[in-house]
């Protein structure tokens, strides 16, 4: 039987062409709206917060636009009052109501925002109290893991982060090659990465700059759809400390491009975490890189900056099947409703 | 036998009297540097990075000025070329000579920033070379566990962040009792919390806006020194997928002030967790805080802005207790050296 999952990651050429076409288009209004601002602020929570970590690095590395990640509860729960004249806030939100991000879009605006709302649902609260609204196009989505969604939003991620750049066109050709790699990445054998977290004492997942938001997705994916405590940290966080915890049994996930300047320090960590007894599990990066993992899955080729467009593919797919290897149903896992609430009751 | 990191431990009011006295006088160099910069960039790692974020939240909700926190890899690897011209860089290392901690402020420098370093050595690279250096008063630090040069981080960051609210006095009383309920906790029992979270499974660490740092803190420092797989999430991130994960067997450790708008939340947290068969710990909050867990551990009688200032103590107590329960050396966790290195050979 397949899952409600795995077909909305097999729709996930056609999400990809779909969003790349509605959204470049509005490039010119995202400068507009820019104009005068000198930095962006991302408000999101779950897999649209890793989205955001992609576009934050990406407006930093590539358009060199200073980006950060907002705390809502200084909206929500501090009202505070922040001078945001200088900043365009961009609200990221599959459904666009979910709540918080609502109120931290309306808290931003009041404190002089432009704002930007990235939502899959046109006449959503977000998308109609936004300065401007990219709305992707992955269509509905019933599985609660957010998969196709989440590929929308790094699409809408690398429009906004190509719209600020210097010359906005000069990644078009890479992102024109995405919905290929995608659809090429559908067919590719996961089953002995799924053995290896399915056997796994604890895991981890790692990656850092520009790859960091899809190590961060598939730790939340692994813990949320797997039922796995699952970490996702930064190699460099990791390094600092944490990886005094790795030892025999432990399964390490790395997620890396196949260019960049993390590829070698990212093949060095694989080495390191092997050494400790830990079963590395890479996708992507280039051949040292597969050489240094003990299982290996492959990746986009698409350079770095584009990369996350791709990697995470693979990494969905190992999700869907190590659920379902572990008797669970990926389309529904238990306590996750498909709008969530961060204060319940309150 | 009692262990350095004991000791030192012992060690915060005076760390705390003499941190506080070199510091306060140094607000209006603080402010005078600030003049004209329209937000904070803090960098840092590890426990320093935990210091950071209370540093972003007091600057956001007590004095109103933006904060956010570096991706170091922008500077030491991709490095952008970013117009920090309107920001104030804090880059905070215990020694001050982490690499790329100290390389990031040589960036943002290049970029335009002002930068003010926070260290405990004196003499050390990052303190040399910033424009301003508030070196804390913690002393020789041996055990490798960072206690009180953390502490001294989070007097540190609450002097910046008074510096630059519109009162920077306003806060003074509070301060001026902090040491004393840093001597007070010194003698919390933490018995209980230790043989809860000794017989957890898994164990999870939530806590949210001026309190997140702490509940990341005591994460990394169960983590490292203990050598628990242990998470620190935000109470809305743990809310928002990876409450999933929570079940029978599981500990779950809050930390929460004693008022402000964020404890009410993490009651109904409490009682949520403890629903779906998690132990939860609680250290500070309020009586019905207390209420709501299964072993309680009492915190600071102090007001949330500087709450942090006390909540570590009882946390760091646990640790320490636990690690030796464990059988390990709290002084030298596993793998671990003073002066980290998130990059060893590149």
């Amino acid at each position: 039987m397949t899952t409600r999952m795995a077909r909305e990651i097999a729709e996930q050429p056609e999400t990809v062409r779909r969003t790349l076409a509605a959204l470049t288009e509005r490039r010119g209004d995202i400068r507009s709206l820019a104009a005068g601002r000198r930095r962006v602020l991302f408000a999101a929570r779950g897999s649209s917060d890793n989205a955001a970590v992609y576009g934050r690095y990406l407006l930093e590395t590539h358009a060199g636009v200073p980006g950060s990640l907002a705390s809502p509860s200084v909206a929500t729960h501090y009202r505070s009052r922040l001078d945001l004249t200088d900043t365009l806030v961009v609200c990221v939100s599959q459904s666009g109501a979910t709540e918080e991000i609502v109120e931290t879009q309306a808290w931003a605006r009041e404190c002089g925002a432009a704002t930007i709302a990235v939502a899959n649902v046109a006449g959503s609260p977000l998308v109609t109290e936004a300065d401007l609204a990219l709305v992707t196009e992955a269509g509905p989505e019933v599985a609660v893991p957010a998969t196709k969604t989440y590929l929308a939003q790094l699409v809408a991620m690398a429009v906004l982060g190509t719209a600020l750049a210097p010359d906005p066109a000069s990644l078009d050709p890479e992102l024109a090659r995405v919905a290929g790699e995608v659809e090429r990445l559908l067919a590719t054998p996961v089953g002995d990465a799924v053995a290896a977290l399915r056997d796994a004492s604890y895991a981890v997942v790692s990656g850092r700059g520009l790859m960091m938001g899809t190590a961060l997705e598939t730790a939340l994916k692994l813990e949320e759809t797997c039922l796995r405590p699952v970490r996702g940290y930064s190699y460099a966080d990791l390094r600092h400390g944490p990886i005094s915890v790795v030892t025999e049994g432990m399964t390490a996930l790395l997620v890396a491009a196949a260019d960049g300047p993390l590829l070698a320090p990212l093949v060095e960590l694989a080495g390191d975490l092997a050494a400790r007894g830990a079963t590395v599990v890479g996708i992507g990066g280039d051949a040292s890189f597969a050489g240094a993992c003990a299982v290996h899955v492959a990746g986009p080729d698409l350079p770095e900056a584009v990369a996350p467009l791709g990697a995470i593919v693979p990494a969905q797919l190992v999700v869907e099947a190590l659920a379902r290897e572990l008797g669970l149903d990926p389309d529904a896992p238990r306590a996750l409703a498909k709008v969530t609430r961060t204060d319940p009751h309150s």
